[in-house]
């Protein structure tokens, strides 16, 4: 399982802040943090405070300087992503994100292709987020195939269905789900299939227990990653104890350790083994 | 979701003694924990302690005495079972279980038919458990059509695809999950699914942690009845917050509340409507 952290995105306050300020003291915290609780990719967003390509390029330093983990380069903004991209010091690199749109995947995919990085799609296009199935996959395979045609390999590509708040649009739970199935009949060899767990518990009570409940259940039907809380330890056992089930990590008495020790050696290596 | 209290059964030391001793406290003491945690029927079992159907008769009272909830007469012996259902009180019954095997099912069946209960099928036959899915695909068809044939109503009929110890048949948690959604073809108005739960943690560290999240998985699948600890509350909070992601009931905040008062109100409810 890609276990990518969600923290350091200027959402968060503490972040925000230290990118206005910028104070590498938080960053480099969470980078560590993050990494020692055996994140594959670090998730890296300046968000909505600022536009600006050099706050991309400053928080992608301050990662780097702190750890060797992955860093997924989080922005809407192809110029942003490129800014983030020309400073990385060669490690494995997700780009996070496409969409579907014509105009973003003519500027977004070549980027993946120039960096050798791999591509994470979000199945959503120029009209929004879909609220069905088949627009869903119909946006993946779109992104999919323009990936592969470009050059990227079937597991270079990460496809995300969009998750919605359980609080607000309940029926969206089983079409994601659904998608899911839809995403692993693409290709053999498998792509990637990512969601952003946190956004499922949006405004809910009981965040955690939706998050690790629906990350078992996505995982049952072939995601295998996830954008998330990587500090949550019962999301981390609920994760390990599901690929368990599924066979793809073999049986010790003390497989929570075994699954923890695994995660924080090879930090990165799923990108290049594949799942 | 059925949820099926395990442990009025004489494999539990005891209920074992509770029964050579004809001591009711500890029978009733866990109908009625049992019974206030929600459970949908609650399953009495004279194990390997006793053949006697006497014994049976007994528990199945003692249970009758302390809560209206419906029971689960659970025996390998078809004369033990007729015992049983000889003194309900015309509350719903489960009979748990029939396997694929014809001599088996030549008794069992007429038992269902003859006392109105529903019927727990084992996808097991003479040669014992199969170790793939399409044995236990074609054995639980067996017992299905068996049934329908004999009058049952599909949602009378439950299918158990015969769970494993993870610690021992590692490979069997996929093929489970996998006939489970094969189960789920089989009819419309559909079929009830359940698993022994405790099953799949059989002498494993994390007995919990398992239990709860493979239902999660399975519930993912198709399943929708489990015999198993139903005090386990965070194994309650797991399957209530599955079936809120497949959008089978509401969101609110509260929903663990109302899931739980639920679960009180309307036990014993669920066989007669459905899933």
């Amino acid at each position: 399982m890609i276990l990518i952290g969600e923290r350091i995105n200027a959402g968060f306050k503490d972040i925000g802040r230290a990118i206005q300020g910028k104070d590498k003291g938080p960053v480099q915290e969470w980078a560590r943090r993050q990494a020692a609780a055996g994140a594959s990719y670090l998730d890296v967003n300046i968000g909505a405070v600022s536009k600006d390509p050099r706050d991309m390029v400053w928080l992608v330093q301050m990662v780097q300087e702190a750890v060797p983990t992955p860093i997924s380069v989080d922005s809407t903004q192809p110029e942003v992503l490129r800014a983030g991209l020309e400073v990385l010091d060669g490690r494995p690199v997700l780009i996070n994100s496409t969409t579907a749109d014509d105009g973003r995947l003519a500027r977004v995919v070549p980027l993946a292709v120039e960096f050798h990085a791999s591509l994470l799609g979000l199945a959503m296009d120029e009209r929004g987020s879909p609220p069905d199935v088949a627009r869903r996959v119909e946006n993946g395979a779109k992104i999919f195939a323009a990936a592969v045609e470009a050059g990227l390999s079937p597991d270079q590509v990460f496809l995300d269905p969009i998750l919605m708040p359980i609080r607000f649009m309940q029926d969206q739970g089983p079409r994601v789900l659904e998608t899911i199935r839809e995403f692993t009949l693409f290709s053999d060899p498998p792509l990637h299939i990512s969601v952003g767990l946190s956004n499922i518990c949006s405004e809910a009570k009981e965040r955690k227990l939706l998050a690790r409940t629906f990350v078992v259940m996505a995982v049952t039907m072939g995601l295998d990653a996830a954008i998330c809380n990587v500090l949550d330890e019962d999301l981390r056992a609920a994760v390990a104890t599901a690929e368990l089930v599924l066979n793809r990590e073999i049986y010790t008495d003390d497989y929570l350790r075994a699954f923890q020790l695994k995660a924080e050696g090879t930090a990165g290596e799923e990108t290049r083994r594949g799942r």
